[in-house]
């Protein structure tokens, strides 16, 4: 019985870089979190600390920088998508290669100067292997979103421990997790990624809108089939929504009836519902989740 | 030498109430924070436990509810004064009320749909006493600025410790905490302070981005004179600046020069500034800062 | 071309329960978050919103509490898996569990009287299918280490982007996110959980102190091999180890030496090891990682 | 009527400096957090940029690193003092400075390893006037306790708002902030602030523990007056102590009683009592709270 190595990476986590472009006196901002995470020849570092095909974290933070340099920081899936294929092939010892981009939004307040959007982040998480195989997932997490009717609860499923009343009309709100996959035939990676998010984003917000809702499940559904059936170009969508419960206060005591008014809107516990939603003949998703 | 009960004050913190108020098909939603913090008669209680003064905190909570219920929730800046008021007017041992409230922005997605605005936080605390004293400062935070060109930092006092080069042009970004005091001549507290505050918030926004800067401190005072010399309403601004840096990266090592294009983010330590802008002839504080 | 439904899962997170036992004057203290995530027959509730599978979150949480007034929390593993068992037991539509459980350790001040140990938390995850297939995963998170010698990186590969000087004598230091699966042969999860969790813990951190590093992989390799050497129960650790930079102050503008006694401790970026150590005759992990 | 500069102040937050001090083979370790807040003649600055009076925030940084070589770091309100001088005494145009130091706590592990402590922070603000005034608070945050029995609350005011029954036996928990004013007779600043801290710490666990408690108010008094009898060398005490409420679980809809044994650990809202206890002869406090 020995004890060996099994599945590992090792890289640079949250490089922050922002990057400005001047285009005479109006000024572009690109606000991002990089991070990389390299697997490979690795046995020995971990074996013997030999740290020969170790290629310093330090370094990658470095190539994160001169790539936004050189080649500027366009859709966060284009700028990841160099960073893999670069650690890739250009270090022998390095078989794979993740990259893991968030930006955040920045508002035009005048020519060169700007208001952090705050809400949502966009995501994404690129893969590459030396043997080429190459996926890319957009995302997006913390978009917030409440309906204040439309939404019921009941018919469910009762055991020993069940008090929950029924609801026929209740607060419904999430913060929106969604990752979702993109269907990559080879050699074709490149494509209107910036394009792609705002339809996709706008598939989860109008159908969560949209949805009269039976169960946050059915919601959930609903904004994956949404994005799947109005973009060709992604075959998988994972979604985690948390129910972030609002709660009816009893102001009966104080004589008051409570008509769906009046709400405490909790932290914890929680209801979490995860699911994937994805086409039928989707290729394999290799490494894509990981 | 004898042991006293100095200043003090108790409450319930963090009352999270979500209103909502139907139009028909039309909901409208008011999502707020609110803190409570009672003082008055309270030396029993402490050196004894003697509770006979004290209102339960619980009971506060329960009122901000009921109070959502009867009244609404119109700008929390009402709110909070109408909270303030019924402590000290229904509870002869409660000589101080101080009521903060946070809002949280949404935005319309449907005629009950909604996603939240994420960036910054609306907020207000108001301070009633039972001599009729009433102050009433609104705020905002989290409100993250930046002007990618159009500062500078140089001719400081430098000592033997002084490395920092001079910078003709930097990035200046700061996520903004500002308070502003309201005039409120007596039996006067009732305005428009829904648009004091959009007007307030521009005056700050205006002010960042067109000050051409030399130093945060500059800019700090721009804020706060703008506010001033729009809003007569207003008679006092505080502000908290942190300077969030965003320190050019160093490419030289990789052949690539940076001409204020690509920046590290900077978490800590970070510059800070605080400071007061007021009319020279401003009321008295009060308890206003508290 | 179809839209089908994915892996999906759905339960209660973070329920917090306090559980207190009296032995006359002398209570026991168990602090723990309990997250239940099931799984099962699932279709009906995303496609049509159909309820009747889904046994509701708030009876997951009200089952937690039931069950630890009725068995109390003894280890946080055997808690998980009287709850997992329940849950797949005794609803036909839920087919798979997983509970994972952080304990918060606490420690005593007088008979009925305690101070939170802060530091790191204890944690499990645990998995039920109604096949009978059980595993069990075992850790802890936040538990902050630091070697102020001892460690060395050099011989690293190297690239066009690499200025990192090689390191002879550096600070080490890490937040450990350890977990680590049992060997569980049918039939025989129960086990000594206590003393498996203080042994394996002592472990990480022996052979964190006791390593001389030359890189943190090896590091990493040395704290899972450790466990996996005294612990015949474990037979697979995944480690996460952040790599919490302290940067040598250069003090030489001040005329001052820096010999290794003046940091700066950095937050981000930061490197991240990640790897995992096992039996190469481990079991199949089945869903215990998920 | 004209627009005027009021209080301010500016500097550098959150420079996080760790010594090692080598001790042949045996390492110790000083891990901290240093707040610095100058200020003095100012009015330039803010009026027209002129930065002649500002010493960088950046040489403030500097400094603490620079006096953590030549210096080391004794106990932290030594180190505060050294700096707040310093800063004062060097430069005309600051007239005021204000040190804030965290510590975070290391177990020793090894010659030259170390666990974190985890749990609570040590705190100091030291205040240091040109005029030659000075003040020294010493504190901490983050601890966390709790009594599981010997806690009443009844016998409370009520209103048309008041729910809460009485309670005879409950949970007590909280999460301390303490801090404490040191009587500073002029030129005596220099004390065992080491031994102070352990010893004022030791009173307010104590206090804790031993209070039967009627109210968290009574709670909070005790505490304040235990430090200011066993400790001669303070003269005031701030508690600010948020009632952590644990809300004992209705059990009675699955036939189970719940005899004060099982608990919900709630988040928000909460209690908060924040109090003063002080000599009545203490001397002015000046700045010292600000």
């Amino acid at each position: 019985m020995a004890v060996v190595l099994g599945p590992n990476r090792y890289g640079k986590a949250e490089t922050r870089v922002v990057r400005v472009t001047r285009d005479g006196e109006v000024h572009h901002l690109k606000d991002c979190n990089v991070g990389v995470s390299l697997s490979g020849a690795m046995e020995e570092v971990h074996r013997r600390g030999d740290n020969a095909a170790v290629l310093p974290t330090d370094s990658q933070k470095n190539t994160v920088y001169a790539f936004a340099k050189k080649h500027g920081i366009g859709e966060i899936e284009e700028f990841a998508l160099l960073l893999a294929r670069h650690f890739v092939g250009s270090q022998p010892t390095i078989h794979h290669a993740r990259v893991a981009v968030e930006e955040y939004g920045w508002e035009r307040r005048g020519p060169h100067s700007f208001a952090r959007s705050g809400g949502e982040v966009r995501t994404c998480v690129v893969h590459h292997d030396r043997d080429g195989a190459t996926t890319v997932v957009s995302g997006l997490r913390d978009l917030v979103l409440l309906n204040s009717t439309g939404s019921e609860f009941h018919g469910f499923a009762k055991d020993e421990y069940t008090t929950l009343p029924p609801a026929t009309d209740r607060v419904l709100a999430t913060a929106v997790t969604a990752r979702w996959r993109h269907l990559l035939p080879a050699g074709e990676e490149s494509r209107d990624y910036a394009e792609s998010y705002r339809q996709a984003r706008r598939c989860l917000l109008d159908a969560f809108a949209g949805t009269y809702s039976l169960s946050l499940q059915q919601t959930l559904f609903a904004m994956g089939e949404r994005v799947l059936r109005e973009r060709p170009e992604i075959c998988e969508v994972r979604l985690e929504l948390p129910n972030k419960h609002h709660f009816l206060v009893d102001l009966a005591p104080f004589g008051l009836d409570n008509d769906n008014e009046v709400y405490f809107a909790a932290d914890r516990p929680y209801g979490l519902i995860e699911g994937t939603v994805l086409h039928d003949d989707a290729t394999p998703a290799g490494a894509a989740w990981d």
